[in-house]
């Protein structure tokens, strides 16, 4: 990848003297800040601009690494060609007219990926702006000119985007607002062949890129996406686009991306520790509070003090940090001393601390400093929000000295600022010079002083591996072999059993005395099912019986339930359990994703509010455990109204070896346990599917 | 209210010369723009600033209709007599050191409020900032002189706040940043005499105001805000702050406000129409949206289309408008076609409608102005999204002809704008001026276009009344008269039975011969429980019995009750009814909104998630329905899963009633109808409670 980003020559094929043209903004761009040799390519120019003109890429001379491509889509195959004569092994096309424009665009865009396959020829793009590098000025796209206009201000968010959007008007928008600079930014379009995971790869690595934000409409290799996250030492955010049915229909003809299913990807991004964002301006946002506090973690919700000089203000933060999920930090009693020393006498001090009364009498130039050391000093504060006002009298905070005190005790600083508009935008440039996120509303600071409390520790930890399938015994594993579609129910109870997943107490009975037999050994009451390939309703059939107390009452079920289905002769007489929370667990493959675990609460409540989540399978233990932990209803698992808590642990084992299951034979499409009864506490796996592959 | 806000001449208590005061700023805004004539008075000056300086309140010369004060708390009471003596009958205190700051405090306002009601004086604060009229330039505040610094911009939103901050700090930003000008802003403080009703009553007849924003922290006299709220023919939006625990106990300290049960106050404003925020800049951004489109209503969810100049823009608005419950517009043909002439042969057309290959084909003085006809035109589109970039080559989107465009058509225009700084402020500007909304984040922009879709139909129309209570016997309205505490279950069911509310079959027997009459008149199975008064948890101490199918079962059940319960000798014989569906509804007397009923549903996923909804008692069935379609799970009540649809109608009948009855006697404290079970659509109640007021 580094020849992308650090080429020692650039050929521009499309190069032109047409100051409308993309092919003009290019080499404007380049001139502006690239620092290596430029070639222009045109057969229709001797010179542009005082550079010497190519008649075609295979004439330019050396140094050359990259072509950058803006000509029209059926010109763009054969020039891939002229590039591997020529030697050159990257190519970024920014041109569109693709697999985002219908058939014909699909069928060039399959066309020049054999080419460059065979030739080994990288390509970025088609379809997209290319490349921006605000460290070394670099501005390898058609983006326009206006983006130098306020200077290229770098910073330390890397972007990685399927649009061009963001790439250009919000990175213009961005530096000449002051909300921050930018590493690099890179629109990788129709992500033919170089992808997200490419540059994700590049970017963990390099030096100048604390966070990284994606605006993403498909992911190409889920694994392999979710493995570098999992790896990475760096903050990531990820904006996914396309989440709803029309976003979808949009993604498709924007950038040719199937956008999978959201709730699959919503999970196992946050099984990787990935930050997620819904809004462009939300997602930087959240990325540069990562970029100031990359390191650090807090077990538990953070707990927040708040400097504030309106009252109300404080109040709706407060409302905002119990809304994420954080703690309002109980001040402990020599901080309460400490602060009162500042306030008038009638004021009574809590957090949030409104200071408006403290610098009326004491002055700002003494309140926000000594305010400031007090919180910072106090073991029960982790994250302390100061709120700014610029342009009136109480200007006063000094965010240089402010900055160095939090920094000093440790204590991560977060500023939200409202005043008249020029100053709000210097205290914005000089607190973020200092390290100090600064935000425009409320609800935005907490929202993204909460992503902190999501950061896993980044310690470089081996993701989970399948394990091998030495607990299945080899008639089971000649079953998941050889058979096809929906597993007779029983036999896959006994390899989710041999999988260690509890599984409720049942036996076959093929007449009377067997099934008597059984129920004395499983004991009453039970449940009777008659025993069929496939996927039959059978409780509408008439083919399941429950409320079976006694050898009378089974005879007589057994009887009843023959009669229906003569030919069978199997039954099965199952324990009967009762619990008052079901849940329900599977495995699928996504086609995003690959082998995944889905957990979530069973009953319609729970359907209806589609409260489930998902993760990559293989995982660990503490992967299944975070993964209940996000469910919305999570609550109702730790002993709601009384009941026994439910078994955390013996579920997430379940889901671990849902996991170990599923990836032992590619031929497991998809395991579903619907219910999961849980019986004074611990889940129970009562009705089970396994489906696998029909050959 | 008028003298508040017109008067012809103020007398300004606390008027100094040092700049530093609070007292000296509020002069300084007097003189920059108010007409009338002022009054500084302080004994220790002959003038101020070329203003002739008054010893004392009393000797202060005619016209003079308003007393601004600004001098320590304890000597404001002293002060409201000298300005009943000198016959001024409005005061403005602006101090603070009252209810809010502890005992003393609390008894000086107390003190200050007796005088003003002995001498017919209205009150507005104290702890207040005063009012802020953009229209008139008048600055009755101590608001920093920087307000000032880009002039007031006037605008059609009004604002009512419990807080300083947005009435000065907050005005200063939205003026210098340009998002919009604003008509009056009534900082009310503790609020003691004047409250959020009375300003809310004036500013509703306010011809320079539009629109109504409230930040409020309590709500004085719940049920008067809300009779406003539904004869309000302006859009209203409230953003309720201390609504978490930390926040409500920080509203106890700012303005000596106790904030209530966020639940109810939530479901009474839905119901009045009023839209809620949860932030200042997101109140701000919705009022001014519903200030331009203040008329615009919606049957359905309205249809959206997106015009963009990014796929990604577009993709991340569809995401957007599915999550607020909007619809993405299916274009009709003839739009389809329209919009092909601009797009280069291979770009599919749909909706979000980007427009970038288009504009590279066709410019974008074409473009822009000929696909808003083709979507203005089309009646598949509600509403229209105007993604639009300034400061770089396709700038061109001509604010003033586009605004012309929707509005010949009658379709609500809206705008995302990105984009260089000064040119986003301008653009700002502009599109307002021609009455399109622009926000800076797509979300924001979507969030603020779906607060059309909740408006209600402005209509004046009678609120409900309660009824005369002929619906009871005699015998019951004695019994709710006379009777205190919980009621017995049987006597509580015939008087909602008798208030129309369908109760379960049942009846009491005191012997067994009765309960085999009882049963076989109700029809088996049937539960039996002992009946006691008082809260008793009967399943615990065996005095429930639910699973009776025959006699021996009814004869064995009784004997076993009678023999734990051996005073009792009444017992309750009662259908027993199944359903999947469980549903709570009841009837309390809310602290500030008084009589109220709720709905919600059961079982214990609802109540973890605390789905439930209020609605101010007594209601109409359109706002008993609405209500019940106010529930997260309300899909669950649609026939989810093949069930049987609940009856809607029935069950806001239900409600209806309860508020019926819970209006009939201030005796009924709270009615408890824990469940509603629904057999075959239709609610039935089974368990339920009266409480009375005890004596």
């Amino acid at each position: 990848m580094e020849k992308f980003f650090k080429p020692r020559g650039i050929a521009l094929i499309g190069a032109t003297a047409n100051q409308l043209k993309g092919g003009y903004a290019i080499l404007f761009n380049l001139k502006q800040g690239y620092t290596g040799k430029i070639y222009p390519v045109n057969p229709r120019y001797d010179q542009i601009d005082g550079l010497q003109c190519y008649g075609s890429v295979r004439d330019v001379p050396d140094p050359v690494d990259l072509a950058i491509v803006f000509i029209p889509a059926e010109r763009v195959p054969a020039v891939i060609t002229d590039c591997a004569e020529r030697g050159i092994g990257h190519v970024m096309i920014q041109s569109a007219g693709f697999a985002e424009s219908g058939q014909t665009g699909r069928r060039l865009q399959a066309e020049l990926l054999n080419t460059a396959r065979d030739r080994e020829i990288r390509i970025w793009g088609p379809n997209c702006m290319g490349l921006v590098d605000a460290h070394r000025q670099f501005v390898f796209s058609f983006a326009s000119s206006a983006i130098w206009d306020e200077g290229l201000s770098a910073g330390p968010v890397s972007l990685v985007v399927q649009s061009g959007l963001l790439s250009a008007g919000f990175l213009i928008d961005h530096m000449t607002h002051g909300t921050m600079g930018i590493s690099k930014a890179c629109s990788i379009g129709n992500k033919s062949d170089v992808d997200e995971c490419d540059i994700l790869d590049f970017l963990l690595e390099d030096p100048q890129t604390k966070a990284i934000a994606l605006y993403l409409e498909s992911i190409n290799d889920g694994r392999r996406f979710i493995t570098l996250c999992q790896r990475a030492q760096k903050p990531i955010v990820v904006l996914k686009g396309g989440q709803s049915k029309g976003g979808a229909a949009a993604a498709m003809s924007h950038t040719a991306s199937l956008a999978g299913d959201g709730a699959v990807a919503s999970g196992v991004l946050a099984q990787a520790g990935v930050i997620q964002a819904q809004d462009f301006g939300q997602m930087m946002d959240m990325a540069r509070t990562l970029a100031f506090y990359p390191q650090v973690q807090y077990a538990q919700p953070p707990a927040v003090a708040v400097m504030t000089y309106s009252g109300a203000a404080g109040i709706v933060s407060a409302d905002f940090i119990e809304r994420h999920g954080l703690a309002l930090a109980q001040l402990s009693n020599g901080t309460v001393a400490s602060l009162k020393s500042l306030f008038p006498e009638w004021m009574p001090v809590g957090n949030p601390v409104d200071l408006w009364p403290a610098i009326e009498a004491n002055g700002p130039q003494r309140v926000f400093p000594e305010a400031l050391k007090a919180l910072s000093a106090d073991p029960q504060v982790d994250l302390i929000v100061l709120h700014v006002f610029v342009g009136g009298r109480i200007a006063g905070a000094d965010i240089r000295t402010l900055a160095r005190i939090a920094r000093k005790a440790g204590k991560p600083l977060f500023c939200w600022v409202l005043g008249a508009r020029d100053q709000v935008r210097s205290f914005t440039l000089d607190a973020q010079a200092q390290g100090v996120p600064v935000y425009r509303e409320i609800g935005r600071s907490i929202e993204c002083l909460a992503t902190l409390k999501k950061q896993p520790a980044r310690v470089r930890r081996a993701p989970a591996v399948a394990e091998p399938v030495q607990f299945l015994t080899v008639e089971n594993r000649q079953l998941l072999e050889t058979g096809g579609g929906v597993l007779d129910e029983y036999k896959a109870r006994r390899i989710l059993a041999a999988a260690g997943i509890p599984v409720v107490a049942e036996a076959v009975a093929t007449n009377e005395d067997e099934a008597l037999t059984a129920a004395g050994q499983i004991g009453y009451p039970v449940v009777l099912k008659a025993l069929l390939t496939g996927l039959v309703h059978k409780t509408e059939a008439g083919l399941i019986q429950s409320g079976i107390f006694s050898d009378a009452q089974l005879k007589e079920a057994l009887v009843r339930m023959s009669a229906k289905v003569p030919d069978t002769g199997r039954f099965l007489v199952q324990r009967q359990l009762a619990g008052e929370i079901e849940i329900i667990a599977g495995f699928i493959r996504d086609r995003q994703f690959g082998p995944c675990v889905m957990c979530g609460l069973g009953g319609i409540f729970a359907e209806a509010l589609a409260d489930r989540t998902f993760a990559l399978a293989p995982l660990t233990r503490e992967e299944a455990l975070a993964a209940i932990q996000r469910l919305k209803s999570r609550q109702l698992l730790e002993g709601w109204r009384g009941q026994v808590p439910v078994d955390k642990p013996a579920l997430a084992d379940i889901l671990v070896n849902l996991a170990r299951l599923g990836c032992t034979n590619a031929r497991i499409q998809e395991v579903d346990l619907n219910p999961l009864i849980i019986t004074a506490g611990r889940p129970v796996a009562v009705d089970a599917t396994i489906i696998l592959t029909r050959e």
